[in-house]
């Protein structure tokens, strides 16, 4: 069944303003057609996706690639700095890069719930168009299902996306090194603390906006600095400190991070004070974390600096040989404390 | 943060036998990591996966390459002939070999439900691992989230793949051309049918079983006999009915296909007079729809009848020019009427 509906068959025009989305909407019937002809193809339209069929077909050259996805179920799907659509888009294209790849195409897959409005679907839509594009990639096949009330929740999205890696590079979360120097692209929390005072109906002095944003610019500025870079990942569900130790842990190494280096605004601080949440466990989707060799540290950090996306980029610590594979951070106190893996779940349903 | 966890992390064996999902396991931490080297690593275990990375990196040769996803939120779960984990193979792999591709590669997004039994998690697995290896292909990514009891409805799966399309394959939607002959693989309307009995709780003296498989080596032998096939489509939602319309419009023809042509079970016949179901429209997983020049026809028949999956097989009609692309059955009575596209919903959630 065509995942990309025939435009052909949307002349009765889809009441999008005051439509709800049904069960019809996901039967592979005409309703489908029409759904996907005025919301999905309309958005997302690229030469690819009005090929029309059941998959989407293009040309590749010979070469390395990577395939990555994520399921987004974030509540609520409209949040200060962007929402399931866009974050769908940022999400999948973050896994992407942190390869050192160039983004190639999407695809997308939608479970929506009976009864949710088209209008709030078409929102949606329109931005994850913008964050494709802004991204350099596209959406290039899809799939819509439905389900009935209360067996879904709105809308969820599911993004896979291929990358290319450029010749030379070598990026992965078990070439961490001691010696290495661990590099923080800016601040952490501020994903987790705009959805969860969202959630919570906080106000603060500031709105805390959630960071939400596409890396494929700042990765392709470091690797114009060097190739070697030795991981890259971007610290989302479990946060930084979840990051560092599936670095630690892959890579068979220990590191040191100082507190006092990590840059956190100082409303997602007061937040988290308020929510009771430790920023180095809350997601962050704009963010990532380099490890490359100590020589290349402050050339790759300038660099980082002159993108709008690592402006606050800073040197947090280093990679150390431990058999325990440790993370330890030295404290703002002058202490020094183990940093662990999350334990259980401090924020559901963040991405 | 990765999408394969580190075994390493599961020390602390996961309860399976008794376990539940609890928001824990879609955290990004600990317990995260517990269930994927648990359930996902050891089962759809293979060299790419273990990469551990947020993506996963292979090797391509120059070519053309297609892309293809579905989200699967069938109900039930377990079904006679497969369950959710298969059908997420099946689904995807179809999709990609409908262009005539090699299946590569394919990701996995689950969407589970709070409260789900993770035994029952377990054998969704195990399933799509062998569907995933009896297709020649592996689920080499991944993720995992978890939402609120309520807010889904135990398991839902994106699976999204790739495959390689041979040189000199041109297949497409809209290259049916008038003279061309129209192949149905086999029986139709076996997988709504066994859906819809196991719902409804129906016995019938032949228990149905749907027809869910990988029609992978089914489109390589055809493809065996000629390159030059047309269209290939999977008789997916909206059944055989819908199929042909999409391809009717999308190529700008018409069809005739003869009513008395179409192979369909007494079983499901029957099931369809009691269920108020025309089989047409009935949602099949392991049927295609092959479009060729006529005089292809006879040999790429012979040889999908030699294919377990093909051996019912039949020429059920032609291509016509007709401005209205209308798809037209001349019925086993004698006469003859349009057969239009499905118009809303047959079978909510059968794939």
């Amino acid at each position: 069944m065509t995942k990309t509906g025939d435009i052909r068959q949307s002349r009765t025009n889809l009441d999008i303003r005051n439509g709800q989305v049904n069960l019809s909407h996901g039967s592979g019937g005409r309703a489908m057609a029409q759904l996907i002809a005025s919301i999905f193809v309309k958005h997302l339209d690229n030469e690819l996706l009005r090929q029309g069929n059941d998959q989407a077909l293009f040309n590749v050259e010979a070469g390395r690639m990577v395939m990555s996805t994520d399921s987004h179920v974030i509540t609520p799907l409209f949040f200060p700095g962007g929402d399931i659509g866009s974050l769908a888009i940022h999400g999948t294209v973050n896994d992407v890069v942190m390869s050192g790849a160039k983004p190639l195409y999407l695809s997308a897959g939608f479970i929506l719930e009976e009864g949710y409005p088209l209008a709030e679907l078409e929102k949606i839509v329109i931005s994850m168009a913008a964050a494709a594009k802004q991204a350099g990639t596209a959406v290039i096949t899809g799939d819509t299902k439905v389900v009935e009330r209360g067996k879904g929740d709105g809308v969820f999205i599911n993004t896979c996306g291929i990358g290319v890696v450029p010749a030379g590079v070598n990026i992965s979360g078990n070439r961490a090194q001691a010696g290495d120097a661990i590099i923080l692209s800016g601040s952490i929390g501020d994903h987790g603390v705009a959805i969860m005072s969202s959630r919570e109906n906080l106000q603060f002095a500031t709105t805390i906006i959630s960071d939400s944003a596409s890396l494929h610019n700042l990765v392709a500025d470091m690797l114009d600095v060097t190739k070697d870079i030795h991981c890259l990942r971007d610290p989302t569900r479990g946060g930084l400190a979840t990051s560092l130790n599936e670095l630690a842990a892959q890579s068979a190494v220990g590191m040191v991070i100082e507190e006092q280096k990590i840059p956190i605004k100082s409303a997602v601080r007061a937040a988290c004070e308020i929510l009771g949440l430790d920023p180095l466990y809350v997601a962050n989707e704009g963010k990532l974390v380099c490890i490359c060799p100590a020589e290349h540290a402050a050339s790759i950090l300038t660099t980082m600096q002159q993108n709008p996306l690592g402006k606050n980029a800073a040197i947090i610590g280093k990679v150390i040989s431990d058999d325990n594979h440790f993370v330890q951070m030295n404290t703002a106190f002058g202490g020094q404390r183990i940093v662990d893996w999350l334990a259980g779940e401090q924020l559901p349903r963040i991405c």
